[in-house]
């Protein structure tokens, strides 16, 4: 079979967000992977020769790749940054400046004033920013982020509950190992414990949900008008962030119509089909011990935020438990799903190419 | 040497609370364990021979107690419950009403009009309760009892700031695998994973704190004019609940004026010195990182609360993390200092006893 | 689509094994599952609402089967048994003399001299026990077994090595909590925790694969000529029993023909293609530190043993390390690789129907 | 009170095992910690200022030492040495030949003829390596090193039972997080896993508990004429290896006798009474599933090795379960008690001081 599409590569393709990516492009309909890089470390080796963080075993369409040093030149057009923070700093204007569309995962440009930040579902339009970005930089390329893995739960189950206008959020965050990437915490530090810190954490919850709730203007976003006040903690689980939250509406809607309001969002604009969308982006689960981490994560191959326990807080109106599969909803899913509107928005278009 | 003191018993001798108080009672310049009854599976055995959960070995004084059946009767007059609820539903009365002092851990009167729930750096004076318990029920004896383990902590966090008038208090809990008791929960449900509910623990975390901390009528407890709201989740810890709690004050104070009134907060009435008292009932820990169960849990004997990440929060003015013991400052030592604190004051001391 | 095949049912079909069994036959392409039965607590209750022990949701096909009584009647022929060794005990001889044929996970009467202990790959010869059994019987029903979860994987081993003659063995388990059940192990026990006994494991590897690699003589098998020693623990994994391995052959090979035989090891009769098998039942992993269970233990959907670390060993000749999945190839798909081992043979073959 | 002692020092004071001699050597009869040296990213800390990785704080004794240079110079006569192999490579020779006694955990010189590799209960005549080393290198100061962790607990066992000659050993490790220090192993490798492979541990174990066993000849040492092999992996377990262990014995005793022999094993010679010596270095636990790290690592404040499960093994005689605390029996304290030892014989002895 011979399809269309176009190639794209990996910044960053060897850490844990990195190989989530290698493995989700896998098959993918629209992009083949064609080109990583990472850091000077593992520069020029193969990129089957690389310990493997994620079980079974690299996949096999993968292991040939020849991993490049992260410089603009012969890589693809489109490409993916799951850089960390300081190398995306370095690194990802300067492939925007030489003409490559960087979807990133990295921290480093999610607050720019011309820099979409975006989850499909619930703010596409959004992008409406990159014109502004290209006219301001002379770039002929582009930079748009997804936001920090905690947020993209939050802001998910927010923007369901957009028309009940929600004013104050309190999120008290149960966070994975794998959110640290790798090597990250020491196990001595994490078997049977709770470490109530995770650095910065809880000012990305706090600032990245307001600015993609926020209302777009063409060149720069009016962050939300409400106020979150988070508490993140790491906590011995693998893989899903959990999340207490409580919230207080403006409107405050019933019960029932909250959890319908949650289930029946779907957010993407009619106009997209994106294949790595979930059905639902929220799944309620009515049972009351659940979303739990160990069960729920996979559900919607790691796509869906399940959510549970939706019930009266005495405080604030509300309160709910979320779960989301952090390296692929709150990473690497959230950046090919980035890469999927910006496909079928046009902005990548140009380059399409076919292979068989 | 000789000693004068109290012999004491224990209702539910045998499971996780009733084991911390065989270990805690050894040695006590008090009391002196004398009697353990427990469920009729176990009703007849060496104590010697049961399960011991905690590490180590039974301490070498207890094992020769030979397990009675829980009726009064050769019992010693003052006697700990750590039954679970439904016994001590069945059971604690029937000891009062024959003359024994109960002193229970058990949730099943603890929100009776006429039963001091009683932490003795929070509200000694709701002992006041006794004359009229004793009244109505024409007993000799008393049931006193301590709250919930997850309330302990929150309770005295918020007694020491009690003059700043907490009015709003947001608190959500990462549990211990103890708090279950034992078996508790199941390896296969907790090994990496969070459970984000506790059958009854929101509720008692909620009502129970009021009565605390409310104002003693003589005959009858006014809750304290607050509002709370918990979110109760277990996590793969072993001892330790965890607790990420936001509050919003009447009387603001400044972060420094917190920090000084959690790190100077005694609470015992002055003319009380009980053996078990901690040093400060709240041990302030200034790393950004801190308190970690593991890490911070056995300080001051498991006897304390330890609190960190005092800070500013968005949504109802401050925020913080404490952390304590749960089948110590939680269980078993709340009732033994509830006990030392009946003593004190001159209710046990009918019958006190020289052995040497 | 028109199929045909056989309809088959599940005694004890509540508990992990069970939900492994309902989890695997769906899409079976020869069975499908009409009549689940499980102890009387569960009775008459819809199979969709029991407590689904496996992550995600119960599947939509087994939702509506009512759970019936253990009795024969309405019930299959072709019945898989996930009962305990208890009930096993009570009730699978009962079916096998109703005219069922009785595919079993459970230890009861494995080492019955007439009763078959199967891995397909390894003697699927010993089916030839069965007209015995029928015969001694006077059934028309039969109950045939599949081993002890850890007996199943070095059962795969030493018959990959079969030609050197293995002749002492010794084995220590690493064994996850599942294979313990639900609830199996208290969390308060696991947690970070090895617990080095296991009731009964040590007694079935080394009695049941001297029955597997024995020869069978048609009214019953001479056990192989080795000894086997071993070791079992439990430890804090999910799924996954890891076995440190040493053997002694009386015709040692070098090295690499040892790896080789592991390898190309495929032990399948070759006149039966059976829909479970995986492509090889070894998979030997060249990696220093594998196999590892998080990592390798869904390797061909569960059902392979995952080999490495093959190396010289000072006291027996060699060593290695092997990993199965305990409920998978260790249960539940072992299971299913009997039935359809059976139905190839022509044992089911009777009652075959169609569906769509 | 006015003691007389020793003043000693720590080379490489801020890692796990640093951390323990630090929080050991509190109190300690003998010595007194006066100098702390460590790598150059610590060197002019304050020791107080440093991550403490042990619970609770950092012992205020120690707080306001300040971190040194690893160089010889003002360092006291007698130095613990807890640095890594290569650093230990580095530095240790240079001590000794500066005239310090360093007292090493490291395994750098463990193997080498002239330095003696002491378990005092084992081999205490080892250290009549000590003359020779001095003539050889012509120093004044000497290096004494104990054990790798694992090789200790084995070879406490194994000269328990010297009397029936052990000829054939298999052991297979479960070992702890904090054996691989600190970060160690990272969490998302651990947790809910089992990783089959330590860099050089089966060796060590392979090795060194010959050499242990061996006898001293003045200068050097004849290995113990047995074999071992090991197969060593790491658990999700904080602290605490536990082995299961295979001997055959060339004079196999009766079972009763075997035990009898682990029971009453003391080992340490008549002349010296030595402050950390534990009153029993092996525990005998009756009890069919200890020992348990989690239950048992603490016993005789973690100096001691628990065994339990002694029974037939059909290979090689023999089979047991043997667990020892990992950076106190197996680190720390063994360097403490070494240390002792040295005193005890009067190599110390030359610089004792007096304090208050």
């Amino acid at each position: 079979m011979t399809r269309q599409g176009w190639e794209v590569g990996i910044l960053g393709a060897t850490g844990m967000v990195g190989q989530q990516l290698v493995r989700r492009l896998e098959g993918h309909p629209w992009f083949r992977l064609a080109w990583v890089a990472a850091s000077e470390r593992s520069e020029g080796r193969r990129y089957g020769d690389i310990p493997w963080l994620l079980g079974g075993s690299i996949p096999a369409y993968a292991r040939d790749l020849r991993i490049e040093k992260p410089v603009p030149g012969r890589a693809p057009r489109l490409l993916f940054s799951a850089l960390d923070a300081e190398a995306a700093g370095r690194h990802e204007l300067a492939f925007a400046e030489a003409g490559h569309l960087v979807v990133s995962n990295a921290r480093a440009h999610r607050l720019f004033d011309d820099v979409p930040l975006i989850i499909p579902e619930v703010n596409a339009d959004h992008l409406d920013l990159l014109p502004a970005q290209r006219a301001a930089r002379g770039w002929t390329g582009a930079v748009v982020t997804n936001p920090n893995c905690s947020t993209i739960f939050l802001a998910l189950v927010l923007a369901a509950c957009r028309q009940f206008s929600p004013r104050r959020v309190l999120v008290t965050t149960f966070q994975a190992a794998s959110g640290a990437g790798h090597p990250g915490v020491a196990s001595w530090d994490l078997l049977g414990n709770v470490v109530p810190f995770i650095e910065g954490e809880e000012e990305k919850i706090e600032t990245e949900t307001k600015k993609i709730l926020g209302t777009c203007g063409g060149s720069g976003v009016t962050p939300a008008p409400f106020v979150i006040s988070a508490q993140a903690a790491r906590v011995p689980v693998l893989d899903g962030h959990t999340e207490a939250i409580s919230v207080e509406f403006e409107r405050p809607p019933a019960e029932d119509e909250l959890i319908d309001a949650l289930e029946t969002f779907s957010g993407l604009p009619g106009d997209v089909d994106l294949p790595s969308a979930p059905e639902a982006p929220i799944i309620h689960l009515s049972e009351r011990d659940r979303p739990q981490p160990r069960l729920d994560v996979h559900r919607a191959d790691g796509m869906a935020v399940c959510v549970g326990r939706v019930r009266r807080c005495p405080v604030l109106g509300y309160k709910l438990v979320a779960l989301g599969h952090n390296t692929i909803r709150g990473a690497a899913g959230a950046a090919i799903l980035n890469a999927e509107l910006l496909a079928a928005r046009g902005w990548v278009g140009e380059g399409a190419q076919s292979w068989s």
